[in-house]
């Protein structure tokens, strides 16, 4: 019997897991390769960077996801290449032949050109990124304390953060609430509560894909929390002791760089061409011209599937992506006619900015305050793969809630030794 | 007015805790000074190393413990000397003068003058070990599932945990539930639950320090798990690749140490005399001869405090240690006589071995099986520091409990990369 057509989908991310999850029936063995061995809830990505939640917390093993899908095999490993004449990815130490080959690795920070900026400004997209911002955060408070003069002090509780997108907004209200609320009463030489947090964005607004009326309520929700919001103002330099931001500079010991998004290394790996920002440039059925076996998907990928525009870069975007890939393969198995080209659903927009306040965009419906913000925790709740996760998330924010504190303040890794030369 | 007397602790495990605990009224200065921002619930730190619980589940903030009593200074740093004559201890960029002087910075892994087996075979001391040991048992199954040949998959899917005290037990014990339970179905080139579980005792039989009816009564229940017990052999090589257990030749990708235990650097620092196993020897008052000022608790020191024998290394004794400095300190500072000499109470001990499986030992009562079990895990829920560990601790339990299902299978650091090398 000849052996099944086989897929191999690169990267555990939504994409993935969708275009796994649409293989779930089809003749066919399917391969999902990831870095790593479990998928990862991103949207909730910047609560462990901040100490809300543990990384088991917002992971779920990939293994245990598609411990009953019979036809997926779980590897782990990293892809060195591709040779698409061979129709063959590269791994470390051997090489996969595929009939079909899915993308969907996702994106990487990009420092616009300044990269020697990433030792001092780490981004946030994987849970080895969250750890390490959460130990800078935390250390940052342990400097202050051990801090012998004050203005030593106040660059150690200056905390700047990059960018004025999602990311960024929520990095700055949950770190103002950490400040704030979280760490009361356990320093004796200074209060937390006096730290300086400060959102930096180029244009004129913080989330420029909201409307403006999302805007100046996330900016209003952030001047109460005490986050000082600078905008229509680029970061000109930045190293260990601080930034330059629009000609001034601001000293302080933690930067967050929450800007910029770049494609993965996948345009290399095909030898295509790519947007500015690094992307992949795929057809409207998301296969990559000229090779109709091999498909891009969610942030790696670039179409206009939206309106006319390229789809945003979030979960929702991926997942369709991959079901629609999946759904490609489906029928170039049965031998029935591709699908009409990919389309891009947009269901809203959300943001949280802290306790009791979120804004939420669906169109031609606006949400903000306490509403958007019930309505964001209950999405990313229903949203989370596992029920253990769901139930843990749930119980970790009631906690917080009720009693101000965070859960998951551990420092660890290589922080300690860091101190004293950063 | 005078500056109230200083007491600095060193270590923030059970003794240094129940020291600071024991100051809380005392007209004195404490400075509590430990490596790491939290305080670890170290009996269930090997449920951590087999991905049952996540780092934060247990472990504490010291800052949380102290927040409200006013007289402690929590400080994150590391010691790097103490000078008694001076009265003050060295930290990497500062000193710290003391009044009184507590030291219990516990215990570290003795290789038995093998310390080049470091590497291959770590031990289980503190978070980073544990997230060390939990990354190799994962990437163990994960090579297993890339390999290209049989031998090689049998070495990934052999495990040896030398040393056959409760922590090689219980260790012995959650490994081959994983493997037998936790991993069920996940795997495609091979079944998890065939993986080799090898546990080696040096002496005649495991828990040497328990009656001999509990001793059998935990090999019992470990070959009942599949573990292969091998009691009267000792190690006399290791490597990556597999060790030489009494003189036959095991090949196994994954050793874990378990065997044996040395006191920290605080007998070097002081200068003083220690018993072959590293650690300090202390009068029966617990203080350093001739150096009134300083105290010695928990693993750190060795005095007969127990009919005449050395108190074990267990939680007690460290938190009976700290209580008993603090004591002492409070009538010196009083102006009243010394408190008698330093005796352990010996409450009992506990080791579990798997589901419904442990053994505990209170002198003249012996407990084994389900009853043990409950008695365990009650008295594990009970003795950790904070409420909202207890919960979550519960929560997970029940839950891994009920399905059969880790949930903090997260491989993570710099895990990966080590995978083709070791």
């Amino acid at each position: 019997m000849a052996r099944l057509p086989h897929v191999v989908i690169v990267g555990g991310g939504f994409g993935g897991v969708a275009a796994a999850r649409g293989l779930r029936y089809a003749p066919c063995r399917v391969t999902l390769l990831d870095q790593h061995n479990y998928h990862l809830f991103q949207p909730l990505l910047y609560q462990v960077a901040t100490a809300w939640l543990s990384p088991a917390d917002i992971a779920t093993p990939l293994r245990e996801m598609f411990r009953v899908q019979a036809n997926v095999r779980v590897l782990l490993g990293g892809v060195t290449g591709v040779d698409p004449a061979l129709r063959q990815i590269a791994l470390a130490e051997t090489r996969l032949a595929y009939d079909f080959l899915i993308i969907g690795t996702g994106a990487r920070h990009s420092y616009f050109g300044h990269d020697d900026w990433a030792p001092a400004a780490p981004g946030l997209k994987g849970i080895e990124d969250a750890l390490d911002i959460r130990r800078r955060l935390l250390l940052a408070f342990e400097a202050a304390e051990s801090s012998q003069n004050e203005a030593e002090r106040q660059a150690w509780l200056t905390f700047i953060i990059v960018g004025g997108g999602p990311t960024g907004v929520e990095l700055a209200g949950a770190i103002a609430e950490l400040a704030r609320h979280g760490l009361t009463r356990e320093f004796r030489m200074f209060d937390p509560a006096t730290a300086r947090i400060v959102l930096v964005q180029a244009t004129d607004r913080v989330l420029p894909t909201f409307p403006p009326s999302l805007s100046a309520a996330a900016e209003h929700s952030l001047a109460a929390l005490g986050v000082e919001v600078l905008t229509s103002r680029e970061v000109k330099a930045l190293d260990a002791r601080g930034a330059d931001v629009g000609g001034k500079w601001i000293a302080a010991r933690t930067v967050v760089w929450a800007a910029g998004v770049t494609g993965s290394p996948a345009a290399a790996w095909l030898g295509v061409e790519t947007d500015r920002a690094g992307r992949v440039r795929v057809g409207p059925d998301l296969r990559v011209p000229g090779r109709s076996e091999i498909f891009v998907i969610g942030d790696t990928a670039t179409c206009n599937a939206w309106r006319g525009m390229p789809a945003p870069g979030l979960a929702p975007a991926a997942k369709q992506g991959g079901a629609y890939a999946a759904r490609a393969i489906r029928a170039a198995l049965a031998g029935r006619p591709a699908p009409p080209p990919f389309h891009y659903r947009h269901y809203g927009s959300l943001a949280t900015i802290g306790r009791q306040a979120a804004v939420a965009d669906f169109g031609g419906v606006r949400v903000r305050g306490a509403p958007a913000w019930w309505l964001w925790g209950t999405a990313h709740i229903a949203f989370l793969i596992s029920v253990r996760n769901r139930i843990t998330v749930l119980a970790r924010w009631l906690w917080a809630y009720l009693t101000f504190r965070r859960g998951s303040r551990l420092i660890t890794g290589a922080g300690l030794l860091r101190t004293g030369g950063r």
